[in-house]
């Protein structure tokens, strides 16, 4: 197996390397796919699985992982990046002096089973850096899910990973916030019992978007009264719900989203079992990962452990919602 | 038309007054029914109605009307009672001093529209308080809805009570909880428009019961690993859920749910109107109705208002949740 890709702006699906079309600069993106072993958790027995994976930034700079929340993809960085504005040159994770490497979420199909763990997450990640033959990243940021699977991958690969920058999420899910998600998921499973999947989708979706943001965001958008149009009254947090909820099925599938959904509710790390030093960022506003759960990670983590508080309107949704207050929380905790 | 029932523990349902066929104590229950013409806000013109209702405690003795939230009924006190705790003889709204008045809320169907507004309730209260005879309420005690109907009460019925004291509800909702309600309500719709209406409903409880406890409440009680059954993983939270969605679809209507929840989210009472003195109460763990919005009532009020504040780990419900700590509070307020 090919430790390290030999060319730039490749695509290594199925390791079979092709050179890119289009010239591209030392920061460019690429994207592959590598064949794993992997043991699933939830399954009974070891199992192949394609990962996508996408590399950003310097070749041969050190390593960075980072992950996002369940709807995150492996495109941090670039024009379609989720987080373009902290991944970049010169940015706070600067692609000139690393590597941002990030892989596309398992969910159970893939794995072929019918539960996935933040530890399999963390296996795939662990797998993928063997594969291409890195020894260790220099760092492993996790934002929301990202996080949960980053705190698995300290526990499990404690030398694979120098440090780790955990962001709205912690050892184990709130279970107001399981009780949120339990609903989204009831209300998709009612959907594909009634052939309504993509309405059911857009609806957990619309839910969960109630839970992402913070109270007094909401109030100061969304005042107004309603207007009445097809027969019924309209309220003008319906239109961004609404749709944010189409936009959502365009792009996502309903059992990668019930198995994911899930996985957050299943992940449990004892703080105990990770050593590795880690660095937290947390919200007040957030009501989906209290602070509270990141003041007891912090405590508890056997590892030197910092907690930085970041005052936002912007609840769970700081972590993209807020660069410019983060960029010099994160580029202190990547210490490149 | 008969101004003051003749005797007690009577069902008064279309008038007719039916002896009962068990002796009562002076305290107990009276039901009765009214027919009232109201017009409704969001109708066409004027309307004949059925008001159901419910009065317990000292015939003779000052009228307190008492209405809860929107899945409250006319059952206030008593062995069925919704806040028997509170109501009743000797109690801080004491049925030996007092008679509390209760209607069940109206909904779209019987008032034959496509909404329904809290002035409409407070239409029906007025008109039955003069079908019965009571030129003026002595007070008008509201929870939740019911908070948002006495309101609306007080700013088109100045004359007909003497003040108002409002617990948990406000001049107008918060559009994060009507975000809440408006997926609340796309789930039933999606349900009749499905054939899975109990399903449906079942869910949009549980989605409710979410926003109705506080967040650290359901951290306590919910803590735990989840058990694998049926095929997939259940969380301690779901049983509850579960529970709590089974329970409210065997005692309510898909439709009047819709009809009820919308009229939360349509209420917009200007606390400038309101000149009745007022006496709010509110619990800080409430995410439902912030306590920030009580605290903008209070201060728009045109009447002489008081806030109290209580801590309560029951968010929301604590106002079926804290009857030690509301029974002060409610007897200073009510000043019988």
């Amino acid at each position: 197996m090919t430790l390290q890709p030999q060319a730039r702006c490749i695509d290594t699906r199925h390791d079979a390397f092709v050179p890119a079309t289009e010239p591209c600069p030392e920061t460019a993106a690429q994207r592959g796919s590598r064949r794993l072993t992997l043991v699933p958790k939830y399954g009974d027995g070891p199992r192949e699985v394609e990962v996508d994976y996408a590399w950003h930034g310097a070749a041969g700079a050190p390593t960075v992982i980072v992950q996002g929340g369940i709807s995150a993809d492996r495109d941090v960085s670039g024009v379609a990046g989720w987080w373009r504005e902290l991944a970049d040159e010169g940015a706070a994770i600067d692609l000139a002096r690393c590597r941002v490497l990030s892989i596309d979420w398992l969910d159970s199909g893939q794995l072929g089973v019918a539960s996935v763990s933040s530890e399999d997450q963390a296996d795939a990640l662990a797998g993928l850096l063997r594969s291409l033959g890195i020894v260790r990243a220099h760092a492993f940021v996790g934002s929301s899910y990202g996080a949960m699977v980053a705190l698995a991958f300290g526990a499990r690969y404690p030398l694979q990973v120098g440090r780790l920058v955990l962001l709205a999420g912690a050892h184990r899910p709130h279970p107001l916030s399981t009780a949120q998600r339990s609903v989204q998921r009831g209300i998709v499973r009612l959907g594909q019992a009634s052939g309504h999947v993509d309405e059911a989708l857009a609806l957990a979706r619309q839910l969960a978007i109630t839970t992402y943001r913070g109270s007094a965001e909401f109030g100061r958008r969304f005042a107004g009264a309603p207007q009445s149009r097809e027969e019924r009254f309209h309220f003008p947090v319906e239109d961004y719900l609404e749709h944010q909820g189409r936009r959502f099925v365009e792009r996502f599938d309903a059992d990668r989203f019930l198995a994911l959904s899930e996985s957050i509710d299943l992940h449990d790390v004892a703080p105990e079992q990770v050593a590795v030093p880690a660095a937290l960022i947390g919200f007040p506003s957030d009501r989906l990962v209290p602070l509270a759960d990141l003041c007891e990670l912090q405590r508890r983590l056997r590892g030197p452990a910092t907690l930085e508080v970041i005052e936002s309107p912007y609840g769970h949704d700081a972590f993209l919602k807020e660069p410019e207050q983060l960029a010099p929380l994160l580029r202190e905790a990547i210490a490149l």
